[in-house]
């Protein structure tokens, strides 16, 4: 095997999903130069469905950096949700409660905006690499290896590593185990989601509480619609055929009175559900963020938008401490990252316990959700709270 | 065993407690004649420590019927609670965010005040009575037996019936199987209660959340003090010397900065939790009122409370039916409480989980409810959803 020259850079990123790529493209507008690797190829990231709304705070982010041309174009603003429980709908008006508002943008859309944009400016971006490895990141020259798409062994040296390599994070388990802590929490669930080529059938996100479990309407474009209901964990898509689906999704949503625009599956998945943090988020000078450091339910859909808030911090700490040329400062994004993980971790707590029937669920549970449901679409406050919550707390 | 003549009122009320008492004050003040009895003496209510927090709304019902001289004039007015966690405490301001306050004022003072009332106003009130019996209720002249403080055997008939007669009611349990629906909640653990003679800690409640699980620091007087803290279920007061509460109160309140001011124990007692709801409230011409009819766990003192807004809905509802002779307009009253019971069991719940540590709680949840806390006490909105809940909701 050949080995190529070492390759020097400032930050050296593992994963160039939307928080690598985002991270790399923050650096750039700084003047700080980036390596950033991904185990996949860019086609395989752009075809997995992933979550679709971002928050005010994500959206100004793309804005702010120059990479918005097509979520203000294509982009749908979403001023509320549908709070759907008890027989009947409430809206949560999010834009007359805050004044923000999220935007329903796919995730596949904002990797391809930034894997664009990184392309445009000559950024340093390596997909379908293998063997990728971390080494002496307690050191004041970090590094990562890897075999690139050609199949060279690759070196890279820098100031800073960081870690944006997903939920099955290898940087994450590189920290010695008595040097990270990990929290986690199972839930006796998942979704099962499905794209379904219809007409939408609801302008806004549907969040639909009933005695059958959670079911989720959101939307892709006119004619593609995203839809997921609270499943077993160990459901199998193969036991679920399009009219059985469609039944189950009638009857949930049906007992707050809506009707569903049917129409061919097209996919069908089951999504696990589970939260996880790994403190700190600095080791020496290896950083984590996005899902490489914390995990969260999909309900309320603070995944892509909490990995978008982590590099944002991050990117700001990276150029103090290159700046100042001192890695301690960096224990600041721990502190001020860690913030909100912990606050989104009880959102999406939060907005999934409110919602899912839980199997072990007495009929009393079901009554007190309702009750706390009323109470929040009925109290400004409560609805302001969740608003809040759902478009994103300021930036720390 | 001699029987007396049977006695004619218009409603018979079992429990004399403030729920029942409150009933016959409030139908007196409209005309309408009532008997209460009840199986404790006056004294031994008088001396169940319970509740010592006034929603708004209580202390209006007070004023409004008549019995608030003493409320207005020994209560304190508790203008906010701090929540403490994470090491600090923080304030939640009910006054600034809401316009209202709760009172601290014991609920045996409540009982004291009302049965004075009652006795001014020649209420018949029969306190100390035995075998107590709900007949008749789906019928057009239901009674109540009982053997009175003499031994004499009395039957009294009315054109109503309520059972207010607490959480052990057996006016509940007179509804047929068939008839009725019950919602159960336990909750693996119980509160660890105190009278202490020692100056006030804290001129306000105080919520506080530790790793060793919740502790609640209440006033009574200048010399008196309730507190509590959360303990397993069987815990056995007797193996809890007075140096080991004071250890455990302290250890807990001083992960969050206070000191508690200590003195002599005077009464120990371990209070259960438990969450429970009978629908509907209403059966033939017999109405359930407060615990009777649903039981909150303490925290977030919604029980009395719950009570009282139960019988100021239910007075209305009886002066209709009795104007109008007409007893299904007496559904509305079940519609109407069971909004706001199943507001105050979600509230209750809220309080208890957010702030109590869990038998089976990993490190995860514990954090996430420091994220929970966090969020709730820096958002107005957070904290005045919270303050709604605590001050009371409007009546419905």
């Amino acid at each position: 095997m050949t080995v190529g020259p070492v390759i020097r850079t400032q930050v050296g990123i593992v994963g160039a999903g939307p928080a690598g790529l985002m991270l790399s493209h923050l650096l750039a507008r700084v003047g700080i130069d980036s390596v950033a690797v991904d185990l996949r190829s860019r086609r395989e990231i752009e075809e997995t469905h992933r979550a679709g709304i971002l928050e005010q705070g994500s959206v100004e982010l793309l804005v702010e950096s120059g990479v918005s041309d097509r979520v203000l174009r294509d982009g749908h603003e979403h001023a509320g949700i549908d709070l759907a429980f008890g027989g009947g709908s409430h809206r949560i008006d999010f834009h007359g409660l805050t004044g923000a508002a999220t935007q329903l943008y796919p995730q596949t859309d904002v990797f391809i905006d930034l894997a664009d944009a990184r392309k445009r400016d000559g950024g340093d971006v390596r997909f379908g690499v293998r063997d990728v490895e971390v080494v002496d990141f307690t050191s004041d020259s970090p590094g990562m290896r890897f075999t690139d798409a050609d199949g060279r062994a690759q070196e890279v040296r820098c100031d800073y590593l960081v870690g944006a390599d997903g939920s099955r994070s290898a940087c994450r388990y590189a920290v010695p185990e008595t040097a990270r802590r990990q929290y986690f929490r199972e839930y006796p669930f998942a979704w099962f989601g499905i794209l379904a080529e219809a007409p939408p059938s609801a302008p806004e996100l549907i969040y639909n509480h009933s005695e059958r479990g959670f079911a989720l309407i959101s939307q892709r474009t006119e004619t593609l619609q995203r839809m997921y209901f609270q499943c077993d964990p160990d459901t199998d898509v193969a036991d679920w055929s399009d009219d059985r689906i469609w039944e189950e999704l009638q009857s949930r949503l049906g007992a707050n009175g809506y009707t569903l625009h049917e129409g061919p599956i097209t996919s069908k998945t089951v999504l696990p559900f589970r939260s996880f943090v790994q403190e700190p988020m600095r080791h020496g000078r290896m950083l984590l963020a996005g899902d490489a450091a914390h995990t969260v339910p999909p309900t309320g859909a603070k995944g892509l938008n909490l990995a978008l808030a982590d590099v944002r911090v991050l990117a700001e700490e990276l150029e103090r401490a290159i700046t100042k040329s001192d890695p301690q400062t960096l224990d600041d994004y721990t502190v001020r990252a860690l913030s909100r993980v912990w606050r989104a971790q009880h959102f999406s707590y939060w907005m999934t316990t409110m919602l899912h029937r839980l199997p072990d669920a007495t009929d009393f549970d079901v009554r007190r959700q309702v009750g706390e449901l009323e109470t929040i679409s009925s109290s400004a406050a409560g609805s302001t709270f969740l608003a809040e919550g759902y478009t994103g707390w300021p930036n720390s």
